[in-house]
């Protein structure tokens, strides 16, 4: 089944106790497609570039097998952002800047995403993940369905829940799986544990939730199950950017390839988020993602399943 | 099998975002002590008390069926400690004052602990639990083992990894399972993945180690067996104040009951020692130890159990 993800393509500029890494290709779609890839060959990817996008990058992601019909280059500039990781805190990403914030003019300005690509085929079944975006805009993505989703996954980060949290709450009852971190997690709900806010997510109407733990792994809830998944421990953590994404894209890629959507298979996903953000953190950027293949993955989930083996 | 542990009896005056309790009945042998007694009938308690201790507080320890013999009453005052914890750091118990910073006389200028209790029968089997205490104490109670103890577990803090880090190192080899928190395995070994301080703790000669997670579990290693386990979903953590003597008294306390200590019986007392630390949180000092019965540590577990499932 077809996986469309809609989101960001960006430039990053990042610094981790590992060093920097200035204008690596990047963003929430990029990480999610390339992550999927490894679990689905039938990804699309639907975003904005900017007239300074180096069309390399795209080749990155057709090498792949993503199809970038979807992508749309607009007469601006492509979005960048610059963050930073303290050693301590290798969960929680420091925004130094982005462009928004330096007032350069940036595709997110006028971009409103289209969920049918030209000639995109509207009647065959489709997973779609909605990464973190104005809510508004995922909610108009959802309403341009003509066919409801298989599947729909949503993210958002701490900016729209400050700034317009009844529309990200809106979007609840509309999706399948909610794809958070903690702190997100806690900022939607005011709650502080982990099952209070589980349990008021639920009450918005979300029938299932991610809540990503970083490094410590995840918590997975839908109406029938609790499911705690430890991280794998890796090595060293260089750049944790895109390991949400890349978690999103290990799970909705695996689920996208199967045919009845049971707990259990919920559960397998998880596994296989987990494994595609492992390998994500471990270098800068799309690195590691980028030179993967099948045995190391499959390795890799076994060595996770060996360590929560109770 | 007797299961021994010294360490600290102590009044403790705890703040967290449920409110402030002041001098209640606490310390780290206390702890251990109440908690182990739901696994083991046979559990001795050693550590100094002052002249201004309530002796009902050592009734509860009787009650629980606990060998206070080792208790010495000194003519000094019991140590006291004032923490608290922030909202968003449970795991993460701040120092407001104790005994030594106030510069108030207590049993821990002068106290120097005995390994075994007037009358003690020196032939029998036991298991000792080194709470967190003066490494050079701690070295010296290994010292006065007549007979080796089966199993003997150690905790230490950051006070003595800053202040003592060689005697720290030099008591890993000689003792069985090292039960730290994260904060300390990383002061101790210099390292920020989890995967690296599990690594240079073996290098130091430790052959089993757990690393408490908080409310997001522990990592317990040994050389054959790495094996994360998340926490309880608890509904709320009101005082973390003891979480990690409770794990441990779980921990320890299923282990003295076991003839053969396989990999399999770690990750069992593992999960008695996390279910017990979930139940040392949920209200302040040892209030919720103080009222548990079997039946709801099985339903725990089994809770436990079931959230790890896979």
């Amino acid at each position: 089944m077809k996986l469309k993800v809609v989101g960001v393509l960006a430039y990053d500029s990042i610094t981790s106790e590992f060093g920097t890494k200035r204008n690596i290709f990047g963003g929430s779609a990029t990480y999610f497609a390339i992550s999927s890839s490894y679990l689905s060959n039938n990804v699309r990817i639907t975003g904005a570039i900017g007239k300074d996008f180096n069309r390399d990058d795209l080749d990155i992601l057709s090498s792949r097998g993503i199809n970038i019909d979807g992508v749309e280059t607009l007469d601006l500039n492509t979005f960048k952002w610059e963050g930073k990781y303290e050693i301590n805190a290798p969960n929680e990403a420091i925004t130094l800047s982005n462009s928004i914030i330096k007032g350069e003019p940036n595709v997110l300005e006028s971009y409103k995403p289209i969920l049918y690509s030209k000639n995109e085929n509207k009647s065959e079944s489709y997973s779609l993940f909605l990464a973190n975006a104005d809510p508004e805009h995922q909610l108009d993505l959802i309403n341009q369905m003509d066919k409801r989703a298989k599947l729909i996954g949503l993210d958002t980060m701490d900016f729209w829940i400050n700034n317009s949290a009844e529309s990200v709450k809106r979007l609840f009852p509309n999706v399948d799986v909610i794809i958070i971190n903690e702190n997100e997690a806690k900022l939607i709900t005011n709650e502080n544990s982990l099952r209070n806010c589980i349990n008021k997510i639920q009450s918005l109407g979300a029938e299932r939730i991610v809540i990503k733990l970083g490094n410590y792994g995840l918590v997975y809830a839908s109406n029938s199950t609790r499911f705690f998944l430890p991280a794998v421990l890796v090595e060293q953590v260089k750049d944790p950017t895109g390991a949400g994404d890349s978690f999103a894209g290990g799970f909705m890629g695996y689920l996208s390839t199967v045919e009845n959507l049971t707990e259990e298979e919920f559960k397998e996903a998880c596994i296989y988020g987990s494994v595609m953000a492992s390998f994500c953190v471990e270098e800068f950027g799309l690195e590691r993602l980028l030179t993967l293949n099948d045995s190391e993955i499959e390795n890799r989930k076994n060595l996770l399943i060996n360590q929560i083996k109770y």
